[in-house]
């Protein structure tokens, strides 16, 4: 279903060439201060148009509908509007022959029955990320911790710079690891079955497109450790640790420390580059390139989205611990 | 919350020294043979008593005292029962003053002021992962998909004996890595937004204890790959793939090939050595260490509770789908 | 919370005056044919401006902004927009320093600490109703059974005209009751604990405005039957009874008779007489009336919406039994 | 499904002759003192025995095997289990030719495609009622209002023996009308859509069998009333009204004033007197009678449960407006 959250509820609407995309949160306490210009800055980090991201420049200021009056939250839904503007429908056109590699395109096609608007990736396109990202503002604005994602890895290089010219040599696409840190979190959120932070934080995580790992604390590297050298221990009364494998969460629940993840980004599915897959008009393989526009490195747009998800999920779960 | 799932709900209670654990599934079709004999393979899978694991030798049989009528599912709530016996609390007793490293004494103590059942973890015990598997019997049974889930390295190493050495020499505990996959998957299980495949499962895989990451086909290895590499071609009508870099999973959607994922498992927490840690009595650092029984590497029990999951989890999305 | 249902879910959003109101519907099947002619004539039983109805003409055109496509549902969440104009906001502004008699003025301002929008009701509007009516004509569609409420009581008559002029006579508003009645429903919806079919329709019910009881069958009349003249004699293998006692629910299951319930509409409550109320301005009891337009008889337009939110229920049920 | 609520969550299992039933409550607080006394007069309330219910004395001591610890809740998930006893099957197994008028017998075997556990009506028995019952003792401690359910009517007689003595006469089972006050509540509870107090409340009790009507304040009575006459005309800054009408609620909204509500309850399904019906292994009508014990009037018994889903209500509904 198209909505997450307990208590802070977002729900989603659109697709990625449709008049109008939206986004409605329940969930929000009234009084929260809503000037378009907060939006800006995570709105412009997540913008295609830089180095390494597609050139569509979009529309994408919201328009409050709901939930909003004299520029305060009211407590009832609110519903954020987008409009699509500047969507080249002929780019897509001749892609339904082709069922494109790394899209959702065949499976939508056979869950849907053929009814989906499968224009530049309809309702799974990444284009969605916008309405995350602004309902992320305001969720960031009522939690009020500090959250950082950042991009650390391009095509397993930390240097940046030298991965991103991997892809630009290649003339292909790459991917990266986006890592996040929140401070400040304080104990108890969170709980044992089923609803870990981990659980909960992994579940919003994987709804962003292109994700394909997620791992907290030391992560997939905890386990080429010694139990002795990853148990991080307490060294004071209010549960500070030494070390902070753990990533800030043990038995599911914070435990003060900062919250440490890291998420996998695929390379970008759309390539200049000749492709061969199944052409279901000749029945047979045959050659396909993806004409439109497209980012060289997704990942590059993703750690706004990272924080988003993320100030949305620990929003859900303090409501949770404070009920 | 202590429930997952939507139509197929899967609830939790008990603590590792209480009377009874339990567990109840709502959403179960009418007239599914139970019969004891077919938990006891995964039952024998998951217990203690072997090597690298703990001697606690555990009463696991479930009573069905719910939802099962002459041998078969009626579709009212099914509840299996679990009596626990050979709890030595006396072991635990001391740990009150320190909060054990990597576990969730400290956690517990604050989210429940104090309230919490402390022995043996409690509510967070590994040892309510009983309940995950025989939940996990009746999912597969209604399932019927092969789900196969193994360990497939130890501290760092494939060779799994090489990997257990390397604790038994350190005499400290290690982790490891489990892989599952799953074959005969239909097309077009799983929702764009918020419940993708992924999403579903990785909720459900930080539900288990000592689960620290979570990837999907290629996974990490994924942001190291060029578009061209990562990108699945489809080969037949059926969408059949050449690699399976996805893992089966695409937009969120099952593609119909093998889903394919991992889990990172964190070293056992509880260790022989000395640790030193938090003393909440003398408030200053003290040694600590754990007298109890424990495993030398947990990873060893986590298949079959990855499988449970994992059958819980796709036949919740399975209704979802079909509804 | 914002949304009803676990299958099929409606979301709403909006303010009576706020610039746009809209509904998401999630778990819509793809395919189904939407055009705009079919949606006319319930959004003509909902309108004002009949015999005892309020003159404001509204501007009740949905328009579809995601989830259809070539004219088709695409299974993706579907959202209609409404724009809200002649909207004469002069009318409420000086009901500020009166919580009006009825209304959720006073309930509102606490719950919402004065930040909600009380312009005309705002989200408590009955205004949001057309959501809900637009939303049941594509459920009624998906559904396929025949629906049918209507009044069939005004201020205690069931000669409807007798007892609208009852109001008019008295310059005051009147109330109502509606019957719905739901045929062709197969035997099995519905589920004991906590989903009964009476429970999900009640809950329904109850979030329409002005609905103060809801009964099934003979419903209180059932308090004065012996058991023998309300228990329904089964005549036939398909489970036909004789009489209908039960509105075709039993143990909270459909059991494939006619569905019949009825629920109480209080009297409008703006009214153009003087009320005393408590001015919070002024800090006492104050003569108060409203001037803006208002029904004399609410209930006149009720039936429609009871019939919209029998459809979602009941779908979502069907999907529920479905699974 | 077989659970209620969203922050206070209840799950029932456990069937009328089955070994063992249960109940399990999820969001309990920690620290909240149990002892087994405080069940003692609610559980007496709902016991049969008394003039006018059945004399099957049933073994109805909860005991709590997960959740309690030192004689508090701990804040994992609480269960108490209850044993069956004195059952005798014999006097049900004949009823499987008929299914019993007014029972969910038929709708049973017909959603649960003749699996269920048909003995003594099951999982849809009264005799779960007594789960409900011990889960309000525990939401009534926590919720800390008062909270009182009377019968007010019997046969249509508010004089109580006047109208059992209707029943003893006509050697007939009889209904009535129960009553339900909750003082002391705080204004702000429940939400506009879906949420109101009033959906909320009606979907708990519409759970309850042989409910078949709630209605709130004047209910079905306020279809009579003028406007003037049923509007609660505010008197104090506090939100208090002259008059109750609301019944306590407006908007969906608790008001501060009395809740007030009532509930129809429909003459006991099991009669001594003969019934013509099917009789499925004839295909053809048959004279059947019900040998077993049975409640001459049932509605006795629901007060305790009616004010025990009431605290599970509303104190899910106060964690929700507390968040």
């Amino acid at each position: 279903m198209n909505s997450f959250g307990r208590n802070f509820r977002i729900n989603v609407f659109g697709e990625s060439h449709g008049a109008i995309m939206g986004v409605t949160l329940d969930g929000v306490p009234p009084g929260i201060d809503i000037n378009i210009e907060d939006f800006q800055e995570d709105i412009e980090r997540r913008k295609p148009g830089k180095k390494g991201t597609t050139p569509r420049v979009e529309s994408d200021q919201p328009r409050f509908v709901s939930g909003v009056f004299n520029g305060k939250t009211t407590g009832a839904p609110l519903t954020m509007l987008f409009e699509n503007s500047n969507t080249r429908s002929e780019d897509y056109a001749k892609t339904r022959e082709y069922y494109r590699p790394g899209h959702a395109d065949f499976v939508a096609s056979q869950k849907f029955k053929g009814f989906e608007d499968y224009r530049g990736g309809g309702h799974f396109s990444g284009r969605l990320t916008i309405l995350i990202v602004c309902a992320g503002v305001i969720a960031k604005k009522i939690l009020g911790l500090p959250i950082e994602a950042k991009l650390i890895e391009i095509a397993g290089e930390s240097d940046l710079d030298k991965g991103l010219q991997k892809g630009i040599d290649a003339k292909d696409s790459v991917g990266g690891i986006v890592e996040c840190r929140v401070n400040q979190i304080p104990v108890g959120w969170g709980e044992p079955f089923f609803d870990s932070v981990e659980s909960v934080l992994a579940h919003a995580m994987f709804a962003i497109p292109a994700i394909k790992g997620v791992e907290f604390g030391a992560g997939f590297g905890a386990t080429k450790m010694f139990g002795s050298e990853h148990n991080d221990n307490i060294i004071d009364e209010k549960g500070k640790t030494d070390t902070n494998n753990a990533g800030g969460i043990v038995g599911g629940i914070t435990n003060g420390n900062e919250i440490v993840f890291r998420v996998a980004v695929k390379p970008t599915s759309s390539i200049g580059k000749t492709q061969e897959t199944w052409n279901h008009e000749t029945h047979q393989i045959g050659e396909f390139s993806v004409k439109g526009r497209h980012d060289l490195c997704i990942a590059l747009r993703v750690p706004v989205v990272v924080e988003a998800m993320t100030a949305i999920s620990l929003l859900d779960l303090k409501m949770q611990a404070g009920r």
